[in-house]
């Protein structure tokens, strides 16, 4: 099975050995576009799809996502970061130029509820989900045997508010080992120091199972179910300090009824928190998420 | 106009007069629903659509809405209503037997954003919307050519912090009037005063602009731009005391996106607003709505 | 793994044993739920749930779901049986009386594409199926891992045109040795003789990869690419002899747009195909869906 | 009221007056973006929204839509367009430049029913709808008073299969008179001849009602009944010489299930159809819909 993955990854990186993304970010101003698509046009590269949005046209933000084709690019990629670098300070960008061939790695952090991951694990079984998953980290051991018949490696950290700096620091470690560039929280049940937080900034993705704002924190189908709705929901977002607040990657709903009991809605929950976090994913990993602000942009 | 919707109203009336609807709430117990039923059966009544629920089968509350053809309904009407009482006594139900053909009045309360009450009148005129739309009170001027037009008393009813019991005493002058059964609040930007509410206990339906209990209270789509929500809805209640906090009937939402400004938001949320107020204004009119506690049953 | 399943539906099994359902078709007349609430009152059975539909008050069918509790039932089920017979024939009555208990035994028969088989498995792990997976049918080997690694039967069992005959007899001697009621056909690319199909009248569910009717047969995807068309979706439905045609039970849709390809629409609609099929299944199970000429009524 | 739509339109036309759109379609190749966002930013142009895209990067077709702010947009328009001229045949371009205070001229067909049509005048009152409705044609005399009383035009062209010929010359004679961009036909029940379509290449849009291809031609509503569908739904489309299988705008769909009627399915249906073709009248109107083969790019 393992090597079937690989399999499947190997074929998607050599598919698209030529295909790049830049994304930027900076003050708007004329020009950028015309500069950029310029350059690009000069280094032999053929843009794809492109996205781009200004906040203000008078002295807002402006962010741009493009895909292009470049032959080579493997080769040229060290090239085009150190030439481009010249119009990234002429305006001022935060910018990144990535390969798409080049597999972003995920850490996923379980508890007891698998339903989450194992959508992950059936979407990345399935070829739809373009990643190179390193590591799966619980505070349970329920998740080891399906993650382990994968090849991926398990790792049991028990954690409970006593234990959360010896556990993070264990965390924090694998994390390092393996290089992991996207922490995806699968329904896991514990808090996040604002230390660990802080170490990755927009690469924690977690699933709160309500639609943000309402129903923040704790029991939100218990409250869902007190308050009567006919709509329950789930939001994808990047962790950040304050519980549930950080920017909203995505959202969905279901439809329920006075028939609906509790038990009801945590089942017809679980099928909305599923999709909704594969979706999330997926568009990070496509660099299609942009964060500004409080809010995300999605190209 | 106004006389092809009598037209429609009427044929409607002549073609529904032999159709009841029998709505029940009672403690749960063993042979409610045989009891019923023989009954219905011993007088000529054939149940055409039956719903039921049962909150919790030992010691719960039952709920159950009956509709049925029987010959001469009008003029047995009586009949029947005196003699279930005695099933009625025995089951201790709160109950009410009504006739298609005897339409609700409703009152329309409306102040400068028009969408909602144009969207329940384009459905009334279309023979959607079976109710007889008997007045129309605003705070303003702007809704009066629109009504007028259709045959529709409309009241001018200035309406401030300070005139807050004058003009209140002027509308329950009016509703008395007319015999009002329902009032729709069509983004009626007053607030009623626990009195009026009292004397209309759920017969208040209102529209409010976001997915409750997202965004309570005032500028629900400007909280909603600043949090950076990636879905917009809306919420029809009925009205209590407690602002925004009535049990919800309908709820529905639409997806934004990062280049929705809160002018784009408020505009795609009127569409929203418009067809979840006439949703449950029809569930209403058509005695599909139990309130239990702080919710709704949809039947 | 195996063993948490099978904990898992034991307990369903304890939970619900005194739960029943009552499924009913016949001609329309007064009187029916008069004399069947009734018959389950003096019985003891109280009514937990219960749905009703007539198609024609005047000369029509009538159907009605009822799901009710009663002490002992796993003892009293052949009493009850016996006793329900004389209302049965009162009325002309097509009716089952099943236990919530008695876990229907299924078999799913599948090609190489593992995404919804895959969904069905998931769900059933995580305690939203209750169903007992008899065993797995393939015309390929891809599925065996998979299905074995869960301790369910696997069989392979090549189909092609030329060899029809010899495979459906192998296929049928496993169906009859496993007593299977329901035959799950979760994109299993072969077609099934008129014999096969009549076997099991209204017990063999497939999804189809579009909204039916539209894109009836092979390839819809293409077909839907080259049409444009805005929303893809997928079907669940029973097998007839009439290819795609028979009874609809479940269909949604998502969105696409110009930029997806065929490969695209694919993907979208494994997801699509994935929880349609998923739901109908559970429907099934539940004895929600009853077949009325050529549609279905859903309780 | 007449005059507070003119109001409306007229502030709108003030706000937007130096905001152009640029549509471009071309043979794809390196350097289309580098040449027109140059083009742009050489005569002072800011690009606000830019969306594009490729049907295949080696030698497929290029498409462009470009929104920006230029100072002097309306005095500089013939200079912007006798300049890109150049550009256009470097690139064999197929373009149009257009400026968004420069409202379209809509004609709306209707017969009797009128809900499409309202709606359309609904979300025009409330100036959610860009255009100039410059007159109305009708084959029946049903929406005289609505559309008058808004100070429109109103005709009334007796149109049936023996006078298609002089019907459509008087209705050719009035587009040609009022100078007409647009056609909406807005449930107009007569078929157009080869001449008028092709008189009017994609600026004829159609609602038809039922998810397309999926009951192409009359009574779908009756189709889906009889097929037992569990979604019904409405395509909005460019009218072509082909029946149903012009270029697809916009779908949407909703849920029906076995209690619905034809007389239901055609109420939800309503509402479906109601809301698609508005949908795809406000995307026109902001050049958002390019035609490409069969098919339209939505931008």
């Amino acid at each position: 099975m393992k090597q079937e993955i690989s399999e499947i990854l190997n074929a998607f990186k050599e598919n698209q050995k030529n295909r790049g993304r830049l994304l930027i970010n900076c003050p708007d101003q004329p020009g950028i576009i015309a500069a950029v698509s310029k350059f690009l046009f000069d280094h032999g590269a053929n843009i794809m799809e492109s996205s781009q949005y200004s906040t203000n046209p008078e002295g807002g933000s402006f962010f741009i996502r493009i895909e292009f084709e470049c032959s080579e690019l493997q080769e040229k990629k060290e090239e085009l970061t150190s030439e481009f670098q010249e119009i990234a300070e002429k305006f001022s960008m935060d910018w990144k130029l990535s390969l798409v061939s080049e597999l972003k790695k995920t850490a996923i952090f379980v508890s007891k509820e698998l339903h989450c991951m194992r959508e992950l694990l059936l979407e990345w079984q399935g070829g739809d989900l373009m990643t190179d998953i390193s590591l799966v980290i619980s505070n349970h051991e329920d998740a080891r045997e399906i993650v382990e018949r994968l090849g991926i490696p398990f790792h049991y950290i028990p954690a409970t508010k006593e234990n959360r700096a010896e556990a993070e620091a264990k965390q924090l470690s694998l994390l390092k080992e393996h290089e992991i560039d996207v922490i995806i929280l699968a329904r896991y049940m514990q808090i996040l120091t604002p230390d660990f937080v802080a170490a990755h900034p927009y690469k924690i993705i977690n699933i709160h199972h309500s639609f943000l704002p309402a129903f923040v924190g704790a029991r939100p189908y218990d409250r869902a179910y007190q308050r009567g709705v006919k709509l329950i929901g789930a939001t994808s977002h990047y962790v950040t300090d304050d519980l549930d607040e950080g920017p909203i990657i995505e959202q969905d709903i279901m439809r329920v009824d006075h028939r609906d009991q509790v038990e009801d809605l945590k089942k017809i929950g679980r099928s909305i928190e599923r999709s909704v976090l594969a979706r999330a994913v997926k568009w990070h990993l496509e660099d299609r998420v942009i964060v500004h602000g409080n809010k995300t942009i999605l190209f």
